[in-house]
Order: C-alpha cells, then sequence, then structure tokens
C-alpha cells in the first residue's frame, strides 16, 4: 500500500547518490512532513537522478544536465501539494 | 508504480523520528543496494516506528517497546530477500 502524495526519488548507486537521494528525502520529509504520503528511495543505476510526484517527473538528471537544487524541488513539490504554502526564508530574497 | 521488495519505515514526525528513519534506510540501502526495489519513508504519529516488508510487519516499536537495532534488522531483511548473503563483519562475532 502506497500514500499519496507519493514522491520517488531514482538515484544512481554506481555514482553512490545515496547519501545525496537520502538527504533530499530528508529536506523534503523536514519541509512538507504529513503533507507527503511518502517518499520512496529507489537505487538505480547508469547515472540516474530522477524525481517524480506521483508519477509525474519533477527532475531528471539526464534532461536537465544536472542535479536538483533543493530550494528549486521544494517549490515544485509545494506548488503541486500545498500551492499557499510559504517556503519561508527559502523563498526570500 | 512501486518496485518490490518494498521495505516501508513509519516514523513518528510528532517524536521527530526522520532523522533515525532516514538513517535505518541508508544503512539498509548501503547493505543492500539494488536487492531491495525501494525503501519508502513514512511520515506517521503517535509514537510510530514500523518497518514492514512488501507489507509484512518486521517491526514495531509499539509491539517491541523498542527500535529496532540495526543489525538484527539487517538479518530480518536478509533472511527474506537474500537468505544467501553474509553480512560480513555485522554477523561475526
Amino acid at each position: 500500500m502506497t500514500r499519496q502524495p507519493r514522491l520517488e526519488i531514482e538515484y544512481c548507486t554506481q555514482c553512490r547518490w545515496l547519501l545525496r537521494a537520502a538527504w533530499t528525502a530528508q529536506e523534503l520529509l523536514t519541509t512538507f512532513g504529513v503533507r507527503l504520503g511518502e517518499v520512496a528511495l529507489v537505487p538505480g543505476t547508469g547515472g540516474v537522478f530522477d524525481v517524480r510526484l506521483d508519477g509525474e517527473p519533477l527532475w531528471s538528471r539526464k534532461e536537465r544536465g544536472a542535479h536538483p537544487e533543493i530550494t528549486e524541488l521544494k517549490r515544485l513539490v509545494r506548488d503541486r501539494i500545498a500551492p499557499d504554502m510559504s517556503l519561508g526564508h527559502s523563498e526570500k530574497r
């Protein structure tokens, strides 16, 4: 049984990106808490670092040619699951 | 889409057990890598710290009256998803 909203972080084990993926998960769970149903860490290969929300791709390292910057990723998630929520200092100049 | 074997760690956000849950996830993903399909962090409340593998309860803090010790948890997972796998130094006296 999965819980919605379900966020997935698929990361490359060959590139040793577990720490980056787990850190990203902790940042998102710290910010959104129980607004997120679950955050799944998905071990993969071949340079993958993809973030999906309920199946919708939010970020693909291969397409973007870079890892997601955490504040931008939080905005992408916030705009979908809690549009009225402020990200506090993360958003202020 | 979830991937098997799916391991879930449901943790209490009120008790601030995200770090403990994320650390447990990282230990299991470091040990088992792509043998695990995914590890889902599930924010909960009310003192929950439960670990489930493909829906089967492996550990419930309330039932056991304690948090899982990581080596024991690794044995419980190994016995189910990779029975022939040695846990190396973790298992040697």
